[in-house]
């Protein structure tokens, strides 16, 4: 039994009444108080202060302070995070950081099935640098050895994948890809927030991440960066005046700040970063380890279910693994028309996602999802495929968005 | 007399009690309608939708239907903006996209004075791609002739300079550019909300911006991106999943959307995107010729007032043009002690900034701004040198943001 309370936990936020919220691994839920700070930054912040708040209300420090929020829940030491951009341009700024640091490298090695957009932010450096300078290559991440990574520069991974929900041994893949001279970059999308993660431990070089998911920070909210102690004096590709060591002088001649601040470029949203910094109270006081077992409570507890159902074992398949040591916040099941189950689950109020070709995920959000959900789920689940309601046409339409 | 009630549209803003707000080009004031969207937003979208929300209430159509409404704003053709990341990156999107167009070209021209952040950005670039593919010149604009240009890959300037106030002509510049086959970008950062421009008409190839000035979208709210219909086809240097033909459906090659979406990366704050939308809505039905006229009639009225003081005429010098077609919409000053008198109308009520080195700026923002506050300005600001109680010692101090 761990120390925390959970159900305390999940009174702090706003849930849909009657629905089973699945997808926390897409968008976290909304915390209570993070809603109230909002209004407050609004009406009072914004309305009120104006441009002095930028000053007064500390605005210009919230990427550096929310990155210091980030730190601890990903295993980082304050200074060494900041909270701004996308998780996309972020990873842009750690790559090219990386071909810097390793300047005889130009292999940027990624994994068959990376995240897309990180395969796309890798490919355009590539094609901006040109393949002198940077050239990338995909890899079965189940067969990685020293030998594939001795000419890399950077490997680049998501620490849990976001199909598949498997979890990546950071400690071991980072010290084996180091032993032959390669950095390693973390995606942290699908992990910040529910796996205990320790950066500093693992010695890694970089990270990135979103604050969307686990991390509860609205739709779309910003993405993280994280950048070892080691290589903060690296330049950032993308300069601008918010990494300026004296933005306010603006002097015609960039000049980095020092450490972690260097690698911010523009004014970034302070409503964003202003509900990224409330949801995240919601971690303080918080032993992520604590987290972590939730995480694997909820999940072993779904999957126990779904071991004891006759109608799920005929019709789905486990694609996360059994050995929780590898398991992420998720389990995703392949099974054929799993679009439409999809869909039908949707509309018994069980909240989850379809991935292509035929992937559902279910999401466990350790923070405010519960046995219940689980238990929740199965049901309906089992009551989808048994009476093949899914076949019904209202089900099987795509929309552009799903 | 215009045909816009200038009452009424001030009236739909939150302006601070007993304060004459005059820094609306550094941070623009709150429609009271724009926080009760966002609240609605907050409680009902994020909280009720939850990640749904991307498709039913349109979330993943933001950028777009931003930029959409953006666009009539500065004379571009719908489908020719994009609203995300911020200006600087939006920048470097624009000057990689220029770089391929004009493959044969490597030197990127901008002026003496350009805003910092955007010379950051350019000599970032720089860096990145090595002085054979791109390299920078700072010209004196107003010494511009088609000869400096002939060598020229893109002209990167500022439509109005933030620290003189001066507004070029955008038409005149941009084609005597384009005859030597030099393209440009303008940087609408602080004219677009206030100035009438015509991307279209003047033939521009790339304009960036921001929202947080005259658009009136929010502290630090996101920037946006203008690419003319023919260079469309280029690709993005940044290419994030928001930007892919069929992002949903997680493709590991990158293909890109047609039109104005591929300059999209990664994904965008909701909030931070409904702000500005809910902003923008004041513009709708109003011309932008009558907004420019209510703007020159604000920075006239200040001017007048000024030329009648013997105290200002003989403390402080116009640095903003006197001829109408060449001022934006403020009134910059150059004066000694120029940050403590600016600390001292702050004392006052008025609310103006100071640029280095001895810079103040009365921003005027046409929406919201009346010419009685033009008149306490100016009376406040008599009175303050008159009394010189700026020379007290707590206006000496210098902040580390001011």
């Amino acid at each position: 039994m761990s120390a925390v309370d959970f159900d305390e936990l999940r009174s702090r936020f706003r849930l849909p009444d009657g629905k089973v919220y699945l997808d926390g691994n897409s968008l976290g839920a909304l915390p209570t108080h993070t809603a109230e700070r909002l209004y407050e930054v609004i009406s009072t912040e914004w309305a009120v202060d104006l441009v002095s708040g930028w000053n007064t209300k500390q605005w210009i420090d919230l990427p550096l302070s929310v990155g210091d929020q980030i730190a601890p829940i990903i295993g980082a030491t304050m200074g060494n995070v900041v909270c701004c951009d996308s998780l996309s341009i972020n990873l842009f700024k750690a790559l090219t950081a990386c071909l810097e640091v390793n300047k005889g490298r130009s292999l940027i090695t990624l994994e068959d099935g990376q995240f897309p957009s990180d395969s796309y932010i890798a490919d355009g450096l590539s094609q901006l640098l040109g393949s002198d300078r940077c050239r990338t290559q995909a890899i079965d991440v189940t067969a990685l050895t020293p030998g594939i990574l001795s000419e890399s520069a950077v490997l680049l991974l998501s620490h849990v994948d976001y199909k598949s929900g498997s979890l990546r041994d950071m400690h071991t893949i980072t010290s084996m890809a180091q032993s032959v001279g390669c950095l390693v970059i973390w995606d942290l999308a699908h992990s910040a927030g529910a796996i205990d993660i320790d950066l500093e431990a693992s010695h890694v070089d970089f990270a990135v991440g979103c604050t969307y998911k686990f991390l509860n920070g609205g739709p779309g909210a910003p993405g993280f960066l994280y950048v070892a102690k080691r290589h903060q004096e690296v330049q950032n590709a993308l300069p601008g005046w918010m990494g300026h060591a004296r933005l306010f002088d603006f002097e015609a001649k960039y000049e980095a700040a020092p450490g972690i601040k260097r690698f911010l470029t523009g004014t970034q949203s302070v409503l964003a970063l202003s509900a990224v910094s409330a949801s995240l109270s919601v971690f303080e006081g918080l032993a992520m380890q604590d987290v972590r077992a939730q995480s694997l409570a909820l999940t072993r507890h779904f999957i126990t279910l779904w071991k004891q159902s006759s109608v799920l074992q005929s019709h789905t398949t486990i694609v996360t693994p059994i050995d929780e040591a590898q398991r992420g916040s998720q389990v995703s099941l392949a099974l054929e028309d799993a679009f439409p189950v999809s869909q039908a689950l949707i509309a018994d109020g069980v909240i989850v996602d379809f991935r292509e070709p035929n992937i559902l995920r279910f999401g466990f959000s350790p923070l405010y999802n519960t046995l219940s959900d689980a238990e929740q789920a199965i049901a309906s689940f089992e009551s989808v495929l048994a009476s093949e309601r899914y076949r019904l046409p209202q089900f099987q339409i795509r929309s552009t968005v799903t």
